[in-house]
Formats: structure tokens, C-alpha cells, sequence
């Protein structure tokens, strides 16, 4: 089996783009982030779940966005409760974070010898984050092969991005027949203390919107409305 | 005066770049990174000279590449010292380092508001390391523009190699010119535990051969020759 890195949050995306690449035939090993983030809840999922999906192996990096700040992610911004604005990149944007990913996704899969990265952007995403839109993609995945000896020997990376097309309905769906256990995934970007879902962030919001368009029960806890 | 992120270890080309970016109307951002490298020295070196080259801030980001490994600089793989071959990439190249590097000046860039980032690549790194090269640093450009909601809101970025064709003595020459003394530099690999530079490894016969072919005398101690 040929070895893939997969950027792996413990969310609903990434945990679906886990099963994919490995229903496409790849050896996943799984890299998260400790970038700072509110939610960090979705690394104890991350942490948990990875092995049972099938990862090979499991890294999680450390990295301090909170120093850099700019975001409702990594900053004292509040995070919105108002829904997605369809037209504007929102406050939950963390500056370069796509391209940050995948840069150490690219070093890593350079010592692992894989030539395959996935990356679980989705078309939602792309409405409103810079760094999730197809063109993204492919200018990293040219910069890649630039950027790195493999690349210059001859070893061609690759960045999926399976989901890029589906909406969360088509990404559950998909996921449900990979065997995806939704009830271990966590999107929340601001749980509570319990480790419930708010129910009213944009990721939420999306969550349960996808559920619902599929025609199904999201079996993750969410918190009572105050 | 604009703002311009730059990538900043404590050693010689930095900070050139450093003095030629504020020469070049900008306020230096420096940042650096402790990314579990050998020769930690060199940022100790970047904390003291970073203000007093005039750097508004200085930033260094923890990000542990150890945990990849793949290099003689974060594995244990030893440092070379028969000198530089012209033509394969050294055991010191980090993977993805410079990717990684310039991901994180993407994002502080996007929060400070600044469009500029300065890395000090030269024509003696790209002989050796892929991501030194000048089409990867264009390649990195368009990437930046796609990656940030400052780059689709029409606030292109712009990298700065102003090294990109100088040797080192042309390097040293320009710098001794702008005012750098040379003396609170750090650029050896492999230095001793009083943080004497070794004058052996690539990166210190690079140095003091720029050194004499400048036709000046390299301020900084020497390790005796054992």
C-alpha cells in the first residue's frame, strides 16, 4: 500500500477524506494540528478516532497561531452565533492556516516517501475561506513540486481533495458508506466545557444542515438552547 | 513607513536582508522559527540583533520539526564535513522548511496588514536546496495571492529575494555597505557548547570563503582546528 498524509482534524470533512483515501487504496498517516485553536476537543477526537479509521500512524504538531492572532479561531474574537454570511469571508478564517497545513503535510510526506497528500476542503468551505478553493489547491500542489527534492528527482506530489465538490450532504452520505462513525467526530468551533455542540456556530449550522438535506440524525450531542 | 515580514535566523544572509529591506523604505517584522535545530544558538543571536538592526518586532515560532526528522539539522544524521557537492542536494536540506517558513510569514503578513515578505535565498543555496530556488519562490508568490483573503480582496503580495543573484562576498560587500556587523552573526551547523562556529561544515566554509573572496576578515570566533 502506498502511504498518503492526511490532514485530520477530527471533524466531519477530514474524518470522511480519511476513509476515502483509504478506500482509494493508501496507507493514511494522519497529521493534526495544535495551532491554538478554541476547540480543542476535536484533537482529543482526533486522537481517539485516527487508530480506529485506519491510520497508520498519527502526528500532531504544535504550533502557536495564537501568536499571530487575526481570527475568531485564535484570537479574542467572538465567534458569530448569526449564521454563514454567503458573500464574505468570515471571522472563523485563521490567515494562511490551509497553506500552513499543508506545508508541513508536504515535509512530512517528503520523509515518509509518499507522494500523496488529502486535504478535506469542500465547496462550503470555498464560499467563504481563500485557501479552500480549487485554485488554491492546485498552486500549492505546483509549488510542491517545486519546492522539495522529490519533486525535483522526478516523485510528483499529488493534493486530493476529494470532497472539493460535494456539499455536506454528499460528504455524509459518501462517508456513510465508507463505514464512517459520525458519532465519533466533533466540528463545534465552540463547545462547551462538557464538550457539546453549540448547535449555532457556522460549523454547526453546516453540520446539521447536512444531516438533515441526507435525511439523517447527526449523532453527535448537542447542548440545550439557553 | 510599510510594514514587510522578515525571515530572519540570526545568520548572515538574514540579516542582510534585513538591512536591505529597511534600506528599502520598509519596518522590519523578523521572524524566526525554533524548529528543534542543532545550532539553537543562532536564535539567541537573533533575539539580541533583531532591535538594534532596527526590527519593530520579532517574532520566534515554536514548531517542532524533530518530530518529522529527515535532516541533519533535526535528525540524527551527522553533519558533513568534506565540504560542498556541487551537484546533490546536501543531507542538511529540512524538507519543506522554507515552505513552512514562508507560510507562517503569510499569515503574520495578513495580520499585520503587510503585503511584503523578505527571505534571504541565494544563488549558494539554490545550487543545493530546491526550495531556495527562483522559481520556487514565484510559484510560492502566486500561491500567496490565492491563499489569503488579502490576496483576493486585491492586496497582491509581493516576495522580496533581494540575495536571490549574489554570491557571499557580493552578499557581505552590499551589507558591510548598508551598515550589518558581521561580528553578531551566527551561521555555523554544528558550532561547540561555547557557541564557537565549527569552520568546517558547508554552511561556515560557504561563510569564510565569502569572507576572503570579499577580501575582508570574518568578525566572528572560530573553533581551533583539532
Amino acid at each position: 500500500m502506498k502511504k498518503a498524509v492526511v490532514l485530520y482534524s477530527g471533524g466531519l470533512d477530514s474524518t470522511t477524506c480519511m476513509a476515502i483515501a483509504r478506500d482509494q487504496g493508501f496507507e493514511p498517516y494522519a497529521l493534526s494540528f495544535s495551532y491554538g485553536q478554541r476547540h480543542t476537543v476535536e484533537l482529543e477526537k482526533a486522537r481517539q478516532y485516527a487508530p480506529l479509521i485506519g491510520a497508520q500512524d498519527h502526528m500532531v504538531v504544535d504550533i502557536d497561531l495564537r501568536k499571530m492572532g487575526g481570527s475568531a479561531l485564535t484570537d479574542d474574537i467572538e465567534v458569530p452565533k448569526q449564521g454563514v454570511q454567503a458573500d464574505e469571508i468570515p471571522v472563523t478564517y485563521v490567515p494562511a492556516r490551509n497553506t500552513i497545513f499543508l506545508s508541513f503535510a508536504l515535509g512530512w510526506a517528503e520523509v515518509l516517501g509518499a507522494a500523496d497528500i488529502y486535504i478535506g476542503v469542500n465547496a462550503l468551505d470555498y464560499s467563504g475561506y481563500p485557501d479552500c478553493r480549487p485554485e488554491f489547491i492546485q498552486a500549492f500542489e505546483q509549488l510542491a513540486n517545486l519546492a522539495t527534492k522529490a519533486g525535483v528527482e522526478g516523485q510528483p506530489y499529488h493534493i486530493h481533495a476529494p470532497l472539493i465538490d460535494l456539499t455536506k450532504a454528499e460528504i455524509i452520505t459518501q462517508g456513510m458508506s465508507l463505514g464512517v462513525d459520525y458519532g465519533l467526530t466533533h466540528s463545534c468551533y465552540d463547545p462547551t466545557a462538557e464538550g457539546l455542540s453549540c448547535g449555532q456556530c457556522d460549523s454547526c449550522r453546516l453540520r446539521l444542515k447536512g444531516f438533515a438535506d441526507a435525511g439523517l440524525q447527526d449523532p453527535v450531542p448537542y447542548a440545550p438552547v439557553s
